[in-house]
């Protein structure tokens, strides 16, 4: 039996979808039992597998990260986390304030020795042939990163998608400004040099420009530019579908002929669902913690539930403190 | 009459569509004269208003920037910054090698005293109603900016969107990785002090999720993140429209629908095109020089010459010369 921690105030959708996405996932799943922390009468449902831990407090999206979980200690983000340290859970998810998690992550759960900086991993959907996406990271946890920790954060996404993405050996980019390896920044000239030299199945210098085509398994940037990336990414997607949907309700005839493009539209839409790419491991963690998207339905939660499964499941925590200590 | 000096072999269909461009922008505007630069035999026109100047070397796109610029001073593009140097040409505009554009700018034409690094600035379409754009600067002249760069960037793109694109007072946001006054880097909030009290019309951080709803008029970052931005819209953008294409090719039905929308849809793909934004001023040189796409076919070329006439007629590098005075 699989057993995770649910964070039931977290997200924009919470409590209602997240205790959906819970009766789903243990429907679906006979091997998972869900503690799910949550304030008074939050949760409605009745289930064996569904543990309920009533909290007296909650984190907004708006509190600030490392002084929210400070003195909110019986909150239901930080009772998640407690529950992983405690070892009474083997993973624990929210898709509540990104920065509070990660901070519980550090002040709650821990990290491993030798990691100088967590990272959120964030998997990122591609229109290749194949279709199997890309990490991304670190999405925002950091500001101001050096080269040793990019270094550590593709050995990180190194394991992790190998561990629990099925890629073997894995292809890593470095981001950077152009695609000689001169280029960039002092950081990332340095950054290159460390993973040149660091065994990993390193590519290079990746441009954003291909950052949907699939052409790396893991892009490896600072936690500023990786935020930044993934704004765009939604930014421009956002103006571009809304520009369509422009075009579709023009007049009569266009209406008619959107119609029949409707459903195939939709799914290009759902291309940059992030409810098919699940949730962002924090990485660097002793304990498995996953951040669900903050608008994540009741799908969203149960392929988190997924996710947090196969975190549990595989040996990635082990492996990192290996790789951390042989360097 | 306003003189432009035109690199004929800069582009990725260059000399062709250059010399169409030209062609065309003496036809449209009778005050406009071309001293255009070019490799014997790649001007093939006549007219009494271009007036063409044999040279002998050419810069590639792949030459490195101040090498190709200190080796190649007889190549097109250093000899049409020459000629602004020279005040032959009260404007100059390239299509070629950004880099060599930049040095050739820095070593032939001059800095501004006072500018610590000249910036390029890229208009970007917006959706937002008016649609009027926006510029978003340093587009990656620079890497490894310091506070003080991005606030002369603040004070030129002030100055330009002023002069050039007739905004009054313009917004200017600062990229950054969240929205309150606390977010960001070392960098971005030392940058935040500096723009609060300089008397712009700062209106605080900018996240890239709102890079095309026009919001802002200005959004400043380092010359890193902003390639980086830059190259993030263009590849979700190509992947998105790619995606719709597929879509519309489906089947026999899709495609008789997608020929309905055909016209609507390619208006979208204009949305997002370079040639109805014109160039991408270089700031912060004593001088006009315009960096125009590197895919710059005849249309983006006539507009690219419209957007150099305009800075050629404006007082910016006055103002900016003031303006640092001031600082």
């Amino acid at each position: 039996m699989v057993k995770i921690a649910v964070d039931l105030m977290g997200g924009d959708n919470a409590p209602a979808e997240i205790e959906k996405g819970v009766l789903q996932a243990v429907e679906v799943d006979q091997s998972i039992e869900i503690l799910l922390f949550g304030l008074r009468g939050a949760y409605t449902g009745d289930h064996p597998r569904i543990q309920f831990i009533e909290v007296t407090e909650k984190i907004e999206s708006e509190d600030d990260p490392v002084r929210s979980v400070k003195r909110k200690k019986d909150s239901s983000l930080v009772r998640a986390c407690q529950a992983v340290k405690d070892k009474e859970a083997d993973a624990c998810i929210s898709a509540g304030n990104t920065g509070a998690l990660m901070s519980a992550g550090l002040f709650v759960v821990g990290r491993i020795k030798g990691i100088e900086r967590p990272a959120i991993g964030t998997l990122l959907p591609t229109t290749n042939a194949s279709g199997k996406g890309m990490m991304l990271l670190d999405m925002g946890a950091n500001v101001d990163n050096k080269p040793k920790h990019l270094h550590q954060f593709a050995l990180m996404a190194d394991i992790y998608m190998r561990d629990n993405e099925g890629r073997s050996n894995p292809t890593i980019g470095l981001v950077n400004n152009g695609s000689e390896e001169n280029k960039g920044s002092e950081m990332t000239k340095e950054t290159y040099k460390l993973l040149k030299d660091s065994g990993l199945n390193f590519t290079g210098n990746f441009e954003t420009r291909d950052i949907l085509t699939g052409n790396v398994d893991i892009a490896v940037t600072d936690g500023f530019t990786g935020n930044v990336i993934l704004k765009t990414i939604e930014g421009t997607a956002m103006a571009l579908m809304g520009e369509v949907k422009n075009a579709f309700l023009k007049n009569a005839k266009n209406k008619i002929a959107a119609l029949i493009l409707k459903k195939d539209v939709q799914s290009i839409r759902d291309l940059l669902d992030y409810r098919h790419y699940g949730g962002a491991p924090l990485l660097g963690l002793d304990g498995n913690v996953l951040k669900a998207h903050g608008s994540s339905d009741s799908t969203a939660i149960v392929s988190a539930i997924r996710q947090a499964k196969r975190m549990a499941q595989s040996d990635a925590i082990t492996k990192i403190k290996e790789s951390v200590g042989e360097e």
